[in-house]
Order: structure tokens, then sequence, then C-alpha cells
């Protein structure tokens, strides 16, 4: 029997225990450690796979094949991602997409001198919907790209209204209208602005004493989060807070409509519906690894993106096998 | 400027004529010839390309960076395939999913020993439905998955009820029963027969003197084509088959639905809704044909399928380019 690719989680929030979760799906792949700023004693984990402090991290340089990076855009990936490439094959999701091709090359420079193949960005947006992007953009150079989120908890969201005084907690869901989404599908190519193409709708639970109408109006015209869309704000309490949205749900779709010959409509559509945004995004991250690991092998080294990867890498079948079966 | 990709067409019939139009709308690409077995001097092409024998196609080894072969799988494809990858790189739609594995082995044979490059399979189903089968399941290695097609008409069995003795002409339409889709969107992941799919509409055209009830009885009772499915006869004259059914929509759906974490339901759908199926599936054939010539520059020879192309390679722009704006 082949060798087990070894893998390492570096954080162990959401996405982290999403990928002990999928490590364990794939039986050609071993969870060998989880590394935490945490103390590692402190830290129980479901599979019981051994925890180490991530001071110590580097002394596994020779044992792990692939270090899922699951920290992160804003404080952990800029330094871990070029830090770690200089050791490991590496998966992140760095999601900051105005910094990407800085990243890119911070990580690039670092796996270059290593050795190591480290694939930057990885998950659904930027990931999945990023190749869909681009598969629609080159087989229908003539047409127009959507993008659109939801329904589903957006986290950078829910942190600006958590962020109001007088605010105790908050959950913010980003929600596709219904009838831009059909016009796009019809191949009408129609012209959208961001407020028909996404309401948002907030669950807020106040602070004692906090002045309902003032923090209302505080969301609805927030610049760059609110103030563009069409926004609800529900008020309610910490008990229906946790029990009713607790849940991570996310998803969307990338609809690409354009012509060909002389006149005919063609749509392209991606989407997903995700009762977990972090665990998918795991899952995405587990795939991709597998992928890392062989083109490492292969001498294909330096900072990489979905868009590198070519789809037989993500399978644990043989090309053989999946000419056979899948094409 | 850089050097334009030179493109030929080997067979001028409806993909020929898709992949003419597609190859206009690529400005990194030009048309050089198109191939014919018809005579050459009698064939106009719409965008007055130079029409040549196929009698002569090698002669153009040095002159045609990508040659797309729109012939058929049945008859064309097992001949031309092994035979113009010991002269070109090539492209095509090889669909004859149990034959795929040989046809694979004899393009690859040629294709190694003149160090040309070999995309063979190319489309949507095989092709981008493929790719998205590998991509469920490496993503979800829990769970299943669904392939519908439709709504669209299918050459095969429209000329399975036209071979009928007393059928003058005929179209068949294969529909995705919706009940069915909107289950396996659910996230339920239910057992489907092949009746439970799709049901199959037909139009028929009766020679004068034909009978009805007979035709029709041979067509729902017909095996492999017809006896596993609802199907459902239309009498209709042939002025209304011309007007109401020359067209060729296609399209379909690949659901992967799975499960993550402890019981997250997951659903990935891709879907596509073609006024044009040969014309779409030229598109698909024209940006691969970028991907061959570029993997062939770089050394990559021998038989290929999608399954093998990083998508960043079927794009006009540049790495950098993509990881700035599509990522």
């Amino acid at each position: 029997m082949e060798k087990k690719i070894r893998i390492g989680i570096a954080g162990y929030g959401n996405l982290g225990r999403g990928v002990e979760f999928a490590v364990g799906r794939c039986d050609d792949m071993e969870l060998s450690a989880v590394f935490t700023r945490r103390s590692p004693e402190e830290l129980r984990v479901a599979s019981g796979t051994p925890v180490y402090s991530f001071n110590d991290i580097e002394t596994f340089a020779e044992s792990i094949d692939v270090m899922i990076l699951c920290g992160g855009s804003k404080n952990d990936l800029p330094e871990q991602g070029p830090e770690l490439a200089k050791k490991f094959n590496t998966i992140d999701s760095f999601d900051t997409h105005a910094k990407i091709p800085d990243y890119f090359e911070a990580v690039d420079a670092s796996a270059k001198t290593s050795g190591k193949t480290a694939i930057i960005s990885v998950g659904w947006d930027p990931g999945l919907f990023s190749i869909n992007r681009l598969f629609g953009e080159a087989i229908l150079p003539e047409g127009e790209t959507y993008t659109f989120w939801g329904k589903g908890l957006s986290q950078g969201h829910s942190d600006a209204i958590r962020r109001i005084e007088g605010v105790k907690g908050a959950v913010q869901y980003t929600i596709p209208v219904d009838s831009a989404v059909e016009k796009v599908r019809s191949g009408s190519q129609p012209q959208l602005s961001t407020r028909d193409k996404h309401t948002r709708e907030c669950f807020v639970v106040l602070e004692e004493g906090a002045d309902k109408a003032e923090i209302e109006q505080t969301i609805v015209t927030m610049p760059d989060y609110f103030a563009d869309y069409d926004t609800t704000v529900h008020f309610i309490d910490e008990k229906q807070l946790k029990e009713e949205h607790s849940a991570m749900p996310h998803g969307g779709f990338v609809i690409r409509s354009g012509k060909t010959g002389e006149a005919s409509n063609q749509v392209m559509e991606f989407s997903l519906a995700l009762e977990s945004n972090p665990e998918f995004t795991s899952s995405v991250l587990v795939a991709y690894a597998r992928a890392a690991y062989r083109m490492n092998k292969a001498g294909d080294t330096g900072a990489k993106t979905v868009f590198d990867v070519a789809p037989g890498l993500l399978s644990p079948k043989s090309a053989h096998e999946l000419r056979k079966h899948l094409l």
C-alpha cells in the first residue's frame, strides 16, 4: 500500500476542525499533528491527534507532507504563509482580494527558495468560484459574468454590527435577489447595481438601555457595509440569537451568460448551497493538499493558485481510472 | 505583439462552423484553413478562410499550431485522432464513453512519438460535466453525484426514431424530471431509477400511409432507447418539424450532494442552458486549443484529457492578470 499523505493543521478554529473531519474521510491521508498558539495541553481535538505548540512547528518539517494553514487572512496568514512555505508544502485560504498579488509574491519567494509547493487562496471564493469565472470568460469571451452570494451568514458584516456601541450580539445574512438571478439566468445580460443584486438582513441583540431607532439607523446607513443595500434589521433576544442563528450556512452562484455563433444565448452556472461554510472550505483545502503533495513530488514548486492546478490532481483516483469512470 | 495561434478545422459540419465563429471571437487566434472531404471548391465558409482537401492536410504540419477535429465519434475520430496526432497538436470531442480508454491509448502513442499534444474528449459531456463530477467527488468524498441532461435535443435518439420504417422525420427531446432535480438539490441523496430522472418527448413526421399506432408502439418499447423511460410521441407535419424543431438546444446539471463535519449537507451544482449545443461545444474546443498550444510549448506532450489541463491555460490572460482580476 502506498504511504499516506501526512497532513498538519496550523490553527484550530472552525476551519481547522473542518480539516480534521475532511482528512478523516480521505483514505490516502492521515492527520499527523495540530499546531496551536494556545497551550497545547488545554486543547482537546476530536480525532485524538497530538497537539503541539506553534513555536515548535518547524521541527516537524520532515514528518509532515502538507501543512494546511487555518488562520485568518487579516492577522495570521500574511505572516504565516511566507514563513511556513520555507519549511512545508502549504495550503491556505487567503481571501483579502486586493492583497492577493503581494501575498502571492511573498509566498512564492519562500517556496521557490525552499523547493516547496504552496497553493494560496484556496476555498470557494476565492477558489471554486474563481475557476468558474475563468471557465466562463475563456469559453464564452463575448458575455458577462455575475457572482451572487448567499443566502448566507457574512462574518465581516456581522462583525461590523457588533462593533456598534449598544450592540451585544448580531448576525447578518446576505441574500441574493431572486428576480435578479432569474434575469441573469434568462440570458438577457442585465446591468445590475449593487442594490439590485443582494439584500441584507440583520438580527441584533441590544445591550440594556440601548436606543433601538438609533442603532437601526447606524446600521442601514453604514458606508461600504450597508448604505448601498436594502437592509432589514430585526431585534431579537440572546436566546433566539443562539438557538436560531448559530449555524454558518452560505453559498451562491457564478453565472456566465454569453453569445456564440450568430446570436445563440448560452448560460453556464455554478452554484453552492452550504449548511456549513467553514466545513466546506476545509474540504476544498484538503483536496488541494493532495494536489500540492503531487505537484511537489513532480518538481512543480513555488506559489500556486487554483488556476495552476489540473483537476485530476485533486482526486485520489489514477488518471486511468478517471478517464474510465468519470470522463 | 505576440504571434497568433494558427488554428485548422478538420471537418466542416455543425461543430466546424461553431469553431469558425468561436475563433473569430479570440484575439489571440487566427483561422488558417478548413479541411473537408467534399470538393473544396464547392464549400463556401462564412469567414472566407481557405478550404483544402482532407487529402492534403499533412502538408500543413508546419503552418498550423492546433488542428481542431470536428468529425463524429463513430466513424471519423477513431481513425483521424491517432492519424492527425502524428503531425499536429489536436483537440477532439470523442464521446463514445466505453471506448475512451482505447482511444486515449491510440492517440497517446501517436502524440508521444511525434512530440505533439492531443487533448481528447473535450466539450461539455464529456468535458465540463466530467470536471464537475471530479470536483464533487474529490471535495465531498462522502456523497452522491447526479447527472441530468436536458431539456435538449438528443441526436442519437432522434436518429433511432428516423430509422423506423414509415418515419419521414423526427426529433427527440430529453427532459429532466423537475421533482427529481429538486429532491437532489435538497441534499436528501435519493435513489433514482432511469425512469425517475428523465422523460422523453418525440416529434414525428410520418410517411404517407404509415400506421400511427404501430409506430408509436415501436418507439415507446424500443430497448435501450425508450423502453426504460416515460415517452410521449407527438405526430406533426413536415412544416412544423422544420419551423419549430430545427434548433439544437441542450444542457443539463451535475449535482454533488455530500456531507461534511458531523452531518452538514453540502450541495454543489454545475448547470448549462444552451440555445445551441454544437456552438457551445465548439467554444469549449477552442478554449482547449489554447491550452494544447501552451502545453506543447512547455514540452507536455502525448494524449491528455480535460483532467490534465490547469484552468489558467484556457484563458488568454496572464497568470498575474488572472490572480489580480479573477481570483
